[in-house]
């Protein structure tokens, strides 16, 4: 291989790496956020913080039978535990529903960021195309927060009508086809894609909407 | 190998996947009645579907550590979306609780394929003998339910006194013993064992079989 | 390799399957125990001791890529099986609150002996060290007991200030910086270790120990 591939193919892991360490960070702090309103000690944040940041991730590599991705770089654990630490303890000095508003913007681009990570990975791998990418491109952005709900005891993100996952599925499944049509467009294709997540995540979050009633059920016993 | 063991082999590949896909539309179909009844989008009641169906058998290959089920063959990713949909759809124009107690029957078909499946497997690769296929037979059958359960909020299986994952450990007992002592018998012993916990199981829902009292333990504070 | 030392190699491993075995049956006593308080029949019962029991050491091996440990030897099964039939049986004969509390101090260790147990083999794998041992001792001790309360809707422990996983992380901590450095007392550094955790954990349920205020947070609405 030439130096000019070999130099892309280095600046293109490192991207990757950047763009998993700001994930983390975000999952990370908004995990923080969540499970401080409920009353929590420094260590059971810290592990909500961790679990929320790698719980998606690990879920994604034990479904492709592929070591798990902090095994190799524990970067990404001491980036989420000194993230959840540092979340903790700046928590008091701001007024919560801004903070917390200003982070979900944050957290959106954990979830683009992670999403179009994973449906990349599991494109590079051929597993079960082209559902799989789009699957663990889920799984990868909303699985660690689904753990923390479940064991925060908080009502999880699949019983709510926001628009959270939908999203990520919208994205991942434009990645999955547009990457078949047009493969040497992959850099502008993981960007747009990235974008597209993010920006329709944080329009549903400025605008606070939701999916129509139409593609809802609501139950007849109050 | 001659020519009619090959077919005799591909016939009994071609009954399993039938098997798993008719499992596969009976699980996602009261996944989706059963989240309906609290509220839902049909986002969610798709991937509470999906989760549903193919949930318990991704458990029990993570176990195994062999490769997920659906990644060679999507098509029950593709059915269990599928049936989700269409049960979604479909939900307003039924009374529910009729469509909920048929149901019930297919959920039991659906419980008692997957379980025998599974033991079948497990038998196979010698996996934890003799107890591995009974384990991982409950844990394919009811697997996915109660991930549904715990990310739905829904009081689990385990914590009711409802004949629900019992009949699947008599019938996957039975299937070790019978298949160990009558190993020549096994089309017989897994068509009987699939009857064994389906009967069971429907009888259970007849009459509304519950686990007896001196099997239970009631809290003794209200 | 010369006789003497192959017996201290049988000899530690007798020893660390004794050792897996006495916290096997602590974690199926006290999960019986916990689930019992909400009302369960025998079935669920025992499932509960089983998950709570192998749970956390099957995660950690899920993790890992290796086999789960109660496949090879499923000596582990049938004694989590037991001992859970054993307290279901046993349970109405005790006044409840003094079994409870003194199987605080055999669950206190189990926790500790699964700890280290876990610790010391994923620092053999040399994986994602120094924090893998750290992170997946404490998966191996608190895990099961995590999918238990999720399973039975009980509050986790993660949303709790009692001091539980704490002293697990402080211990796991210290082996992997004592091994680092002193790597030929390695037996005495297990048992260290491993006193260290149940020590703190049983001061911690004598005293009523919890995280104190400062690193805690308290939810302002009420």
């Amino acid at each position: 291989m030439d130096k000019v591939a070999l130099d892309t193919i280095t600046m293109i892991q490192q991207l990757n790496i950047a763009i998993g360490l700001a994930g983390t960070v975000a999952f990370a702090i908004t995990a923080v956020l969540i499970v401080a309103a409920k009353g929590i000690d420094v260590f059971g944040a810290t592990v909500m913080g961790l679990i929320t940041a790698i719980g998606g991730g690990t879920l994604r590599d034990l479904i492709l039978n592929e070591p798990v991705f902090w095994a190799r770089n524990i970067t990404y654990i001491w980036v989420a535990i000194g993230a959840s630490l540092v979340t903790f303890w700046v928590l008091p000095f701001f007024t919560r529903r801004e903070i917390y508003r200003g982070m979900l913007y944050v957290d959106a681009l954990g979830v683009a960021l992670f999403a179009i990570q994973a449906a990349h990975k599991v494109l590079a791998l051929k597993f079960a195309w082209p559902l799989g990418p789009i699957l663990l491109g889920i799984v990868t952005a909303v699985g660690g927060g689904l753990i923390r709900d479940v064991l925060a005891g908080n009502r999880t993100l699949l019983m709510s009508r926001d628009l959270y996952a939908v999203p990520v599925m919208l994205g991942c499944t434009a990645y999955v086809i547009l990457m078949h049509y047009f493969p040497a467009g992959h850099l502008l294709i993981n960007i747009g894609c990235i974008l597209f997540i993010f920006v329709l995540r944080a329009a549903s979050i400025f605008w606070g909407l939701r999916m129509p009633d139409w593609l809802s059920i609501t139950p007849k016993q109050p």
